[in-house]
């Protein structure tokens, strides 16, 4: 019993290798199709597993998975340490400052999008628990609390791969959405971290002491967030002056993460709790490099992630348990909730209707969070399998949704080209800054030596924009800009660094291609659709490695007009 | 029993954060001090086991690391799938195609580097049994063979290290031991997947089929080699082009080791051989970039690998085991073994005294693959805890000894700079070809124009010297490079690229820098010291920035001179 035989490691390789051979396989199909890598590794699972393989073969299926004995322990044990690690990668993903910078709207539009769909999932699940599926003999206000939790979860990497695939990323528009997701994600999981305390600890039936498991939850938030933060930032500098990289840093947060899900796990409030909380702290160091980040998120979600998500496939028979009202009913209030609550939130704080819409159509992905969510509240016997099947298929259903649908309201007029603003004075101005503050304090003296502008106030805004999150753009492109009340149309500014300038992009490469841009603080759609074409005319390198040769004015604007064409010619392109 | 409950999740958590946290430290401490990261890494589970805290606190060592119950068989998986990558990619580091590639030497070295050692560990167990620690009632042949294999095998990572050390891996010498160091590897690792065989199939007293288990051994490499290497290679040409990067190659390659772990388990002859010898057959496709080489490994040898090591710290009682003469017999048969074998075999070869010596020294090194034997052995009953302790404490004896033994052999003489030999009519040439192959072509035209030799016959052996192993160092620098019977003076010739050049460098950068290098075909030392000379001379980014602005041959050579300077300075290199 203390070790595996010989049969078993042939099971225990044989298995993983199945999965993730086919998780990853059916995960690069559906990124092909345009859809979500997770629904084909999920997909992997249902082949795998009893739906499929259980019902057409199933000795096979059950030499593979069995679901008793030591080969059932040890996958279990791969997959609870590949979620935990999942969710310290997630909770790197959330950088809870730049809620904070981001200021009213962010937090409002964060705060709505819970309220609404958290109120809406609980009522519903308060009043028509048997419609939304709940179980004969099932705790009812746990019940009615999950409902509640899932339709207000929302999942960041989902938003994030959307905004980027849209060049909004690193937008305004693109930072409330980020940073209102991370905020709503933060409050779901203290809430679902809760609910899950209360089943653990006090079993259906029992007096549920729920001020108990509030004020643990709550508390370890406090703790890991505030005074954890502060200490793993502060060996994280030294261990990334002192270690190999990236070997150390990896080390340093897995381990970390490792001992946050061993903690949140002993005083009962569930193991990946802490690992995203550790996430959280670790991620919120000024001193992590987006590199750094990208590593280990590349690390586990290559790996991990597919295995993990594979084995969700494995556990329920998805034919057999599909309720094709619940999914409806589920998905419909999911988006009513949060489309709701986002667009009221972001309007409230002054957004234009159009941007609103935008933010609101956007949080409603559900992604990897709301599956996870699922699978852990079936595990503690929260909701059965109609429910899970249900939440499985809603939460891949919203995340397939949310990108078409930003895409069609913000859809473009194709008129703002960023080349109709470009500063006729200093079209090409070869920097000779090598920090980062110093190049947007040189293009901002290029640019305003020829305008109205006054450079100090030029400059405060832009380097407080960057302060909130770099605007590094990766390929070695860098997009600093800035809204300006003084402005009534925009103007852009391009910089060109041989050396390369340092705007902490998430690929780590330096910026050679600095673009300035400054836009009226009311005009919306024009910050959006510079920062979009300008990131479509870069995004190829040939073009990049001409722009860093041209000389004057005309050749540049030659270079970009080519560059259009070329993305113009039908299949050449996404975008065209 | 099919589930971990809380208490196991738990201890599984803290247990393997603990191992991660400490190996990694206790290893980047090692790599500090100079010694391989593995001493680290195993000493961090000497001390969380029976040996340190085992003794001091033995509660808290056993709550973390039971030896029975569920926590027992979850850890023993994951150690499982931790030894069976690393072996997948200790696999991936064997080019077997440049072992037939570099011919006679190689295979000559190669073959006696096995034979010797294997001779005398094989007679010396089979005449003093005792004396080299054999139990009691342990099988005297099996015991033998393995002592044999053990003094016969080569940690080709370690090598690697220690070549890069010296700046001597692109250089013949160095290919000529990795070459034969590859080709020593496989051999050992078959030999002892037949012994495992054996004793798994057949345990002690029964009648031993050996001519079965040697059967099947050497057919799954046959296999494996030839068919399965043309299969696997051909559908990493699909997989590069069409997955993402590096995802896709990840997934292929895992999965890939996962499966041939699992066939070999099944056939009987242990998981890590299969996964070592899709590793080779992996590696060995051209079709394979350095870059994924190393994403691949990085991936493992930072998480993987510190934890398997360290679990091996946790087996047994290092302070009670520990025998000193034993682990000295072993070391002096390994040292005499390895030593005698490999120098007289690249004597043979007809290899200068002075190379011969540096290459036997070199293979001396048993590192990780020395202590993996050891633990399967111990594994498997063939040697007690005292044998055990032994060659773990020699593997990494010998792999300590080996860099300084080289440095000392090969010492410097320091009179040999590359500037010495820069033709002097092209000093700095701007190539304009963007191809590898184009380039070379182009340096050698430029060197050939001012000398009396055949651009032909050059540009065939340059070529041809290229096809073995590319010579992208790494950094943006490359050193295509030839022995040609024609020269009396070793030749140089700079080319700058700012576009950059595919070298296949290990790091994937383009090759900015390109230096031609011509030695004559008997001065051995020239090469060696040209090669180590320039990559000390570029080894600083500062340095390659302001030699690709360099317009004049005395603007480079006053470079040159002025890093050369720098890194004479006391405390500043650790060449110096």
């Amino acid at each position: 019993m203390d070790r595996l035989g010989s049969h078993e490691i042939i099971v225990m390789f044989l298995a993983l290798g199945t999965l993730l051979a086919s998780a990853r396989l059916l995960g690069e199909t559906a990124r092909k199709l345009g859809l979500p890598s997770v629904a084909g590794e999920i997909l992997a699972g249902v082949l795998l597993g009893p739906t499929v393989l259980g019902t057409l073969a199933p000795g096979s299926s059950a030499f593979l998975f069995p679901s008793n004995g030591v080969n059932a322990v040890v996958l279990h044990g791969f997959t609870t340490l590949a979620i935990a690690l999942f969710l310290l990668v997630a909770g790197m993903e959330i950088d809870l400052s730049s809620v904070w910078r981001q200021g009213r709207a962010a937090i409002t539009v964060g705060l709505a999008g819970v309220f609404f769909p958290f109120s809406m999932g609980f009522l519903a699940a308060w009043f028509m628990p048997e419609i939304l599926g709940m179980e004969a003999g099932a705790n009812h206000p746990v019940f009615s609390l999950f409902i509640a939790t899932a339709l207000s979860i929302t999942a960041l990497p989902v938003i994030a791969k959307v905004l980027m695939d849209l060049n909004l990323y690193r937008s305004d528009l693109g930072m409330i959405i980020i940073a209102a997701a991370a905020l709503g994600d933060l409050i779901g999981w203290t809430i679902f971290a809760t609910i899950l305390g209360m089943i653990d600890q006090y079993p259906a039936g029992e007096n549920v002491k729920v001020h108990h498991i509030v004020l643990l939850t709550t508390g370890s938030v406090l703790v890991i967030l505030t005074v954890g933060r502060r200490i793993i930032g502060g060996i994280l500098v030294w261990v990334q002056e002192r270690t190999s990289w990236p070997g150390g840093v990896l080390g340093y947060a897995l381990s970390l993460g490792l001992f946050g899900a061993a903690l949140t796990e002993w005083i009962g409030i569930h193991a990946i709790f802490g690992a995203f909380l550790v996430g959280i702290a670790i991620g919120d160091s000024p001193h992590l490099k987006e590199r750094t980040r990208s590593v280990i998120s590349e690390f586990i979600s290559f790996i991990f992630a597919p295995l993990f998500f594979a084995c969700i496939g494995l556990r329920v028979n998805f034919a057999v348990h599909f309720d094709f009202i619940l999914v409806l009913l589920l998905f419909s209030l999911t988006v009513a909730g949060k489309l709701t609550g986002c667009s009221l939130g972001a309007r409230w704080s002054g957004l234009p209707r159009r941007e609103s819409l935008a933010i609101g159509s956007g949080m409603v992905a559900q992604g990897t969070m709301g599956i996870i969510l699922g699978i852990e509240a079936f595990h503690y016997g929260v909701i059965g399998e109609k429910v899970f099947v249900a939440v499985v298929v809603v939460s891949l259903a919203t995340s397939m949704v949310c990108g078409p649908a930003m895409q069609r309201i913000l859809r473009r007029t194709g008129t703002c080209s960023f080349t109709d603003y470009l500063s006729g004075d200093a079209p090409v101005h070869h920097l000779k800054s090598t920090s980062r503050d110093d190049a947007i304090r040189e293009l901002v003296g290029v640019l305003c030596a020829s305008s109205f502008l006054d450079a100090r106030e030029v400059e405060k805004a832009v380097l407080a924009r960057e302060e909130t999150m770099h605007t590094g753009v990766g390929n070695g492109v860098a997009v600093p800009h800035a809204r300006l009340p003084a402005l009534i149309t925009p103007l852009v500014c391009l910089g060109l660094s041989r050396e390369g300038i340092d705007f902490d992009a998430p690929d780590g490469e330096p910026a050679q291609i600095i673009l300035l841009i400054l836009t009226p603080i009311h005009d919306d759609c024009a910050q959006l659709e510079i920062l979009a074409d300008s990131a479509r005319i870069f995004s190829k390198k040939e073009i990049r490695n001409r722009a860093m040769e041209v000389t004057s004015y005309s050749d540049f604007l030659n270079l970009v007009e080519e560059a259009r064409k070329e993305s113009r010619k039908p299949g050449k392109s996404r975008q065209g």
